[in-house]
């Protein structure tokens, strides 16, 4: 694909969406997931969200695609997230995956583990998470310990291309690698996005609810696309944000009121790079 | 009742709500809940949030009014939620009932089934929420399947009509059915609110935090009133704050300001029409 | 420690988190989990939620302190709380007990009860949990009875004096009663810190996130210290924002603003003066 088009795809996704309201199911922590549903609808989408396995079930097939984000594991996530995933899985249904703290806790680790065979259409993290879970699941660029430091990241965006390269070719799908760069890479093709701003990680849920809008995008693009346009529009509306605010909590405010008015037009051309693998 | 008789009676209970600061008791979903509690408190009430059996019984008891949105249901609601109900229809203490997502999952079926003996003050919800909810306790306007969509309704609040009499009638409470124009009735008298904005469904929670301000009104007014009060303040915010903003972000932020400064009169006044059913 | 001792002892303490941004793990309440976790960053801190046993002490130990909050009790706290308190007095780390609507419910009695033996650094609530607390623990100016109203006092920060030292001497650490003029004490020096804003109770979660507050201040600082700098910043981001803001969600949005832009000077001179116990 050439840049021009994947600017073609991004205004068709963004447009699509916008059009089309697609309902996406979300299983996503306590702290984040109001910040998770408001992202999905300002860009066009509809968010419900669950916990029990059935329920989950429901909405793995019932919407067009789902998010699964294992921040604030829950007892019943045990019983919920393998099934969910499964479901997703065989019915060819994509799904995006957040390994949000990943190193922490058993459950956290079973799950993550389990998702190897599911195959997530989008995998989402920073830099520390994706080399975590290609260690995890044994494949090049990963590590077998974890350095995430409670959600953050002590690693680089560069210091994950191995890994999400190798994450990417094995579920067939694509890799997102969030950090002041982000990297968005379908195996082949690698892309870098630029913008974004300073504040995004001094509020919590920027990245939870990329992998959320990741998601309505995927409704209707393909992973590699869906996890770009989510990345691009992220960071169109943190750059924009950024300017108007005076601190955190208006920063919040003004991020969600840009997702909502950016066009198809501005997000295919916040810059990026593309590059072959 | 006339306008007027129903004029003064919203001011009423605006006004006794601000002065006497009840407290209500809510169990309700995690995507919202925090909207929940300051729609709550910018109202005028004190909101208080628990999941477990003994607790939600504890607060039946003590608050004015008690919420319950069976949203993102949790394992321990199997026990919470029919103990809690059943407290409320004994002790004859009103409580509001929103009917968040019905058709998903057998739990929030077989709970909504239960929730009939103990017959809520007032039903809040969609269109679809209220004829599938009508169709689930077998009552004149229901349909045997539900056509939400997630959390969306796919029909009018027109259409909802006959199943929401028939449920206030059941009930001997209220219900309000949430749309572009609002409808409330006691089963006899049918009100219909008008104003708000279409941003309100591009923000999760109003529909929510709708049914948490209804509980606030019903410490103090009947639940036609509180039904149609909350509708109206509602109304009233939605309109005024869509003016001032510039996207989802700052229109949630501005629509409680204007819950918090709205006053009695101008409650009152926000363009509403009744009919005999 | 003269007045001019503990502003100095301030002034490091903001300056040390600005610099370092300390891991914090929380479990709290999911109504306020979001506002707690971005109070957390926007003061400089890093913010970790968790609800399993394991995680708890994974992050006990890992973090530079913890904050628990009794709010809305899981079934799986019954584990997690009992497990992470007995690591976090093992290990000495310092953490941040938030005995938020004490009295409503078995469980949360007997987990307040537990938490006697494993001494909270700092022990933060409103008046009537304060006495509850003391109550609770059969300490000095204590009572019986709750006084709590849901999550509401119904008692002056004055009256909770005797019970507020009471506590502290027997953890050691220190006790911070909120209200309309705070108090902070560490058995035998007793701080008033004035400021804050009427809108402050009329958001939820300004208490828990206060508490979160003094959990990432106590990774730095000793709990007197923490819990005197924590209260000294909200009092001075409370006023800033009343000043600037038209309603209770504007004041949301300004008040974390405020908490992010206030330099180390101006909380260090936000009046505030001692006397000996």
């Amino acid at each position: 694909m050439t840049k021009e088009e994947i600017k073609d795809e991004i205004i068709q996704a963004v447009e699509t969406v916008r059009r089309r309201n697609p309902m996406v199911g979300s299983i996503t922590n306590t702290v984040t997931i109001n910040f998770v549903a408001n992202a999905q609808l300002a860009v066009g989408g509809s968010a419900a969200m669950v916990y029990l396995p059935d329920e989950g079930e429901f909405l793995a097939k019932a919407g067009g695609a789902t998010y699964i984000n294992v921040g604030t594991l829950l007892p019943i996530y045990e019983e919920t997230l393998p099934l969910v995933a499964k479901v997703l899985h065989e019915t060819g249904k994509p799904w995006v995956l957040d390994p949000v703290a990943i190193g922490v806790g058993s459950l956290r680790t079973q799950l993550l583990q389990r998702f190897k065979e599911y195959k997530p259409s989008v995998i989402r993290g920073n830099a520390s998470e994706i080399i975590a879970l290609a260690g995890l699941w044994e494949l090049d660029g990963g590590t077998a310990v974890s350095k995430v430091r409670g959600v953050d990241s002590t690693d680089s965006v560069h210091a994950a291309k191995a890994a999400a390269v190798s994450l990417a070719k094995w579920t067939g799908g694509a890799v997102a690698v969030s950090g002041e760069t982000d990297l968005v890479t379908d195996g082949s093709l690698m892309a870098f996005s630029y913008g974004g701003s300073g504040l995004m990680p001094k509020i919590t849920g920027t990245g939870c609810s990329l992998g959320g809008v990741v998601a309505v995008y995927a409704t209707v693009a393909s992973p590699f696309i869906a996890a770009l346009t989510a990345t691009a529009v992220y960071n169109l509306a943190g750059k924009r944000a950024e300017k108007q605010v005076n601190g955190t909590g208006s920063f919040q405010m003004r991020f969600l009121d840009e997702l909502y008015q950016a066009t198809a037009e501005e997000i295919a051309n916040n810059p990026f790079e593309i590059e072959e693998v």
